[in-house]
C-alpha cells in the first residue's frame, strides 16, 4: 500500500501520522523526526523479540539505549516510569534526545509521560504495534501512568514528533488484542460517522479476518476521526471529551479488575453498551439503534455485559473517582444518534442505577 | 505599599505576579485565581507554623487539604512528589482543583510539578515565602524535582494561575536564606540591567538591613526582568537560557554537596563569579567589571569561591551532565558587559580548566 499521511496540525506543534506497511524500519522517514544524536527505545518483553532488532538496525547512526518493560496494564505505574528516567539520566541523554516507543497503548502512554517529564520535555515518536494503540492511544499527546486510586490519574499532554503506524506489525497481534482494538474503531464511528458505522457492520467479517483493504480503511478512517477532534481541542476543554465515549464505565471496570484480566478495549466495549443504554433511557436514541450497537460489538467478539465479579456499589464508587468528574457531577458522553455524541452533565445517580 | 501587578502574558496563558504586603491572606485576590471548589495547600515544616493557618482561614470556603514536606533541597525528590499525588488522588481532587504552594523554591518546584502531572495538569498558585523564590523560582512555570544524576532533571513547564509575593513573609526569613535570594537579584541585574547593578552596589547595606523601599524596589525590578525574558521565550528555546547565568556551575556545586550543605543561591553566587571569570578570560569583560561583580557578592555576604571539598575533576564531570549540554557541547552563559549576557557554545574543556 502507498503510505498515507494524516497531518495533526496543532497551534504550537504540527506532526504527521504515517499509515503504511514496513515503514517502522524506514531510516529516512524516522530520521526526519529525530532531533539530536541520541535515541531511547522503549518496548515491552512481548513486542521486543519480534520487532526491536530491526528498528535498532535502522537507527544504527544514533546512540541508542533500550528499556524493556514487562507487558501489561499492571506495569503502567510509577516504577516503570522511574526506570525509564533512570536510564535516560544515567546514560547521559540530553534534552534533544528522542524517545521512541515500540508497543501498545501502555508502552506509548508511559513512554510519552517519560518524554514529557525528562528535562521538562524531550521529543518522542510513537510506533504503535497494537490495533488499539494505532487507532486511538498513539495520536493526540495524552500520556499517563495509573495510580492505585484510578487509571491515567498521573500524566501530561505531550505531543509526539511523529506517529508511525505499520500494518505489518498487526500480523503477530493475538486475536483477543486485535478485537480489543476494534472496540475503539467502533467508538470512533459512533462519535462522528454513521456511514462508517454502517460500513463496519458490513465489513465485520473481513475485519475479523484482517483482510488488508478493510483493515487499512478502518485504521485510516479511525485516525482521521481522532485527528479531526484533537486539532479542534488539544487539551480536552471541550469536544475532545467525546472521545471518552464509554470510557468512564470502562475505566471503572479496569480499575475494579485491578488492570489485569480485561483489556482496555474490552472494558470500553462494555462501556459503549452502557453509554448506549443510558442514551436509550434518555430517549436520545431508538431501541433499534441500541440493538445495532450491541450486535456489532458481539459480532466483533467483544464483551457487552459487566463482569459478574463486579458489585454495582463498587462500580458506582469507582466511576465517581474518574477524571471526567467536574465539580462533583458525573459527566457522561452520550449518543444523540449513531454518529453523533454529546457531553451530558445531567445524569443523576438514580438514573444511572436504573440503567446498570 | 500599594500592591504592584506585573502581567506575564504568554501566548496560551496569561497570569499576574502580585507584589505587596499582607496580600497572601487576601481572600478576594486568591479567589480570583482558584478555579473549582477544592484546594490543596503544599508547604513545609518550617514555613507552615508561621503562615499556614492564616492562609487556611482565608480559604475556608473551599475543601482544603494540606501536605507538609520536610524542609530542604534534599526532599525535592520522587517520594515528595508522589506523596502530593497520593493525597490529591485519595482525597478525591478533581481536575479543577487548585494546588497552592506556600514556601520557598523547593516547595514551588515540587508543587508545580505535582500540579503539572495530576490529571494531566491542574491549576496552581505560587505563594513564595523566600526572597529567592519571590524574585526567580516562582515566575515562569519551570517545575521540577531532582534526580540522583542531576538537579531538576525531571520536570515540566506548567505556568501558575497567579504568583502572590508578600513582603511581610520575608520578616521571618533567616539571614542566610535572605542573602541567598540576593544572589538571584544580582544575576537579574547582570543579565540585562547595568543601572540596576549600580543601584544594587549603592543600596547593598539597605538591602542587607531589609529596608522596605530598597527591598521592594529590588524585588519588583528582578521580577520585571524575569517576566520580560519569560514572555519572549517561554520554553527556553533561546534567550530564556540567559537566566541560567552561573547555574551550570551552581548546579554542579549543589549536586556534589548532595543538595545539603549549600543553598541554591549560594551556589549560584559562586557560579556568577566563575561565569564572570570565564567572560574575563575570553576578553568579553574588563578586569574591573569582574572585580565589581566579586565585590558586590562579597558585600552581600555571599560565597565567591568553590567549596574546598570539591575536586576539580568531579566538578567538570558534574557540569557535563547538566541540562544545558547540547549535542555534547558545554553551553555557558557569559557576560559581554555588566547588564548584557550571551549564550556561548564554544567554550573548550581546557579553557574551562584554566579558569577553575
Amino acid at each position: 500500500m502507498k503510505t498515507c499521511k494524516i497531518p495533526v496540525n496543532l497551534a504550537q506543534h504540527a506532526y504527521p501520522v504515517y499509515i503504511g506497511e514496513a515503514i517502522y524500519t524506514d531510516k529516512t522517514l524516522l530520521s526526519r523526526h529525530i532531533v539530536g544524536d541520541q535515541v531511547l527505545l522503549l518496548s515491552n518483553e512481548t513486542v521486543a523479540p519480534l520487532y526491536l532488532d530491526k528498528l535498532r538496525q535502522a537507527l544504527s547512526d544514533y546512540q541508542s539505549d533500550v528499556v524493556l518493560l514487562p507487558d501489561g496494564e499492571a506495569h503502567k505505574n510509577f516504577s516503570s516510569w522511574q526506570k525509564i528516567l533512570d536510564v535516560l539520566a544515567q546514560r547521559g541523554h540530553h534534552r534533544d534526545s528522542t524517545l521512541i516507543t515500540l508497543g501498545g497503548g501502555v508502552t506509548g502512554d508511559i513512554g510519552g509521560f517519560a518524554a514529557a517529564t525528562y528535562q521538562r520535555g524531550i521529543p518522542f515518536i510513537q510506533i504503535p504495534t497494537t490495533l488499539l494503540a494505532q487507532v486511538d492511544a498513539s495520536i493526540g499527546g495524552k500520556t499517563a501512568i495509573n495510580h492505585a486510586v484510578g487509571k491515567n490519574l498521573i500524566g501530561a499532554f505531550h505531543q509526539p514528533n511523529a506517529v508511525v503506524i505499520d500494518l505489518a506489525c498487526l500480523v503477530t497481534l493475538p486475536e483477543r488484542e486485535f478485537k480489543a482494538g476494534l472496540a475503539e474503531i467502533v467508538k470512533a464511528a459512533l462519535i462522528s460517522d454513521s456511514e462508517f458505522f454502517s460500513w463496519l457492520e458490513q465489513q465485520a467479517q473481513q475485519l475479523l479476518a484482517r483482510e488488508h483493504d478493510a483493515l487499512s480503511h478502518a485504521i485510516i478512517r479511525a485516525c482521521e476521526i481522532k485527528q479531526s477532534i484533537v486539532v479542534r481541542d488539544e487539551k480536552e476543554s471541550d469536544i475532545r471529551a467525546l472521545l471518552n465515549l464509554g470510557h468512564t464505565f470502562g475505566h471503572a471496570i479496569e480499575k475494579l479488575l485491578d488492570y489485569g484480566s480485561w483489556l482496555h478495549g474490552e472494558a470500553v466495549a462494555v462501556g459503549l453498551v452502557l453509554a448506549s443504554r443510558l442514551s436509550l433511557h434518555q430517549q436520545r436514541i431508538s431501541a433499534s439503534d441500541h440493538q445495532r450497537i450491541v450486535n456489532l460489538l458481539q459480532i466483533l467478539g467483544l464483551p457487552t455485559v459487566l463482569p459478574e465479579s463486579i458489585a454495582r456499589s463498587d462500580f458506582m464508587a469507582a466511576m465517581k473517582m474518574d477524571k471526567k468528574v467536574r465539580q462533583g457531577k458525573l459527566r457522561f458522553i452520550l449518543l444523540d444518534s449513531i454518529g453523533a455524541a454529546v457531553i451530558c452533565d445531567t445524569v443523576s445517580e438514580s438514573e444511572l442505577n436504573q440503567c446498570l
